[in-house]
C-alpha cells in the first residue's frame, strides 16, 4: 500500500506517533476491514471501560457487528454510546541488531464513532453478507434464520467516516553505528492461516469455499518451500 | 483446559453471555497471554475512548506493555486511568447447518485495572523478557538499550488479578432438527503462523531461535499433511 493522499478525517484519528505510518484512505481502509475476522470494540459504561472481541465485516462504508440481543456491549452500542472500533493484523516480528529498534510489522485500523442498529427488514441481508465474507457461495446453502433467530439478533453498523490506518511494513531499521555488529537481524513473519478443515458433515461433498481453505493451506506451504530456497 | 474452579474476581470480569465459557483460573490467564505478542488497550481520555494495539508480554502475575515516553496511550496509562487490556487468538471458523447456530473458536482474556509505572532500575531485566518472549536466547545478543534509549522508554505493567478468559472450542452446535439437512458442517481453523524468516544479517549464521521459527513452519506443514489424510 502506497503512502497516502488523504488527511486525517478528525483530531483523534491524526496519527502522532509515527505518523509516516498512519494512512487515512478508504482503500486501505477497507482492504484492513475486509482482511478480518473479528474486532475489538471498545467502550465506556457506568462502571469501567471495556474492551471486547466480535466478529465484524464490511459492506459499502460501513463497519457491522453482530450477537443476541442479551449482550450487554450491543445494549450499550444501540443506545448510541461511543465507542472505538479495532482491527489488528500482526504480520511480523522485525529483529534489529539493537533491542531498542526491535519492532512489529502490522495493519491495523481505529474507526471512532457511534453504531447504528440495523432494521429488522435488512437484517437478513446484513447477515447473509457475514456469511458470504466468512465463507463466499455458503449463504445460499446453510438454513436462512427464521423469524424467532433474527428477532433475537441485534446488527450493528458504524460509519467508517472517522478512520485511521497505520501500517507498519519492512525490515529493521537499525542505527548506523549498529549495522556491523554480529547479530541476526531480520523479520520473522506471520500469517493468520487456514489449517485443513475439520469435516463434521459433507452430505453433498466439499463445497467451493472449503476447497479454497484447504487450497491456501497448501498455496501457503509452496510459498514457504520458495522462499526457503532463495533465502 | 478443562473446566475452572475458580470464581470470577470481580463482578465486572463476570461473563455472562455464554458464561460456560469462562475461565477464571490462572494458568488459563497465564497461557492466553503468552500466546500473544498483541493486546489491545481501552482507556478514555477528555475526548473519547480509544483502543489501540501494542506488544505485550507477561513476568508472574503482571502484564506488561512498554513504547515512546512520548506515547499519549502510555502517558495516560501512567497517570493511573483505569483501563481494560484484551488479548484474543482466533483459533477458527465454526460453521452450522444453519446461519443462526455459526460461531467461532478463539480464547481470549480481559484484564481490568490500572498500570504502574516499571522504575528506571528494573527497564533493562523487563525488556529482557520481552525479547526472550520473542525470541528465546537473544536478550544475550542483540546490543542492550543504552541509558539514553532507557530513559526514552516507558514500561507500564498491570496486575492480573482482576482478569477472565473466555475460550470457546469444538465443531458446531445444530439445532435436532437441522442434523439432516444436506449442508457442510465443520470446522474452519486458523493459526497465527510462521512463516519463512527473511533474512538481513546472519553474521554468525542461523540462532536457534530463528531455527525453532522456521521448524514451526515445517512442522505445520507435516501436521496439515496428517490431518489431509485423516478427514
Amino acid at each position: 500500500m502506497t503512502a497516502p493522499e488523504a488527511a486525517p478525517p478528525s483530531e483523534r484519528t491524526r496519527i502522532r506517533r509515527l505518523a509516516q505510518r498512519g494512512h487515512y484512505d478508504r482503500a486501505t481502509l477497507h482492504a484492513v476491514i475486509d482482511a478480518a475476522y473479528v474486532c475489538h470494540v471498545a467502550f465506556t459504561d457506568d462502571h469501567a471501560v471495556h474492551c471486547i472481541p466480535t466478529a465484524c465485516w464490511r459492506d459499502g462504508d460501513h463497519l457491522y457487528i453482530h450477537g443476541s440481543n442479551g449482550s450487554r456491549m450491543l445494549k450499550l452500542a444501540a443506545s448510541r454510546a461511543q465507542v472505538c472500533v479495532t482491527i489488528t493484523h500482526l504480520d511480523g516480528l522485525v529483529l534489529a541488531r539493537s533491542a531498542f529498534n526491535h519492532s512489529m510489522n502490522y495493519r491495523s485500523a481505529v474507526i471512532y464513532g457511534e453504531f447504528d442498529v440495523v432494521a429488522d427488514a435488512l437484517k437478513s441481508a446484513a447477515l447473509d453478507t457475514l456469511m458470504e465474507h466468512i465463507a463466499p457461495g455458503r449463504s445460499r446453502e446453510a438454513r436462512p434464520g427464521d423469524a424467532n433467530e433474527l428477532a433475537a439478533t441485534t446488527i450493528l453498523r458504524i460509519p467508517l467516516d472517522e478512520a485511521a490506518c497505520k501500517i507498519s511494513t519492512g525490515g529493521p531499521e537499525d542505527d548506523e553505528a549498529d549495522l556491523n555488529l554480529p547479530v541476526w537481524a531480520g523479520v520473522l513473519p506471520l500469517v493468520l492461516q487456514p489449517q485443513m478443515p475439520v469435516v463434521v458433515a459433507a452430505p453433498r461433498g466439499t463445497p467451493d469455499y472449503v476447497e479454497r481453505w484447504q487450497n491456501a493451506t497448501v498455496h501457503r506451504t509452496a510459498v514457504d518451500a520458495l522462499t526457503s530456497t532463495t533465502s
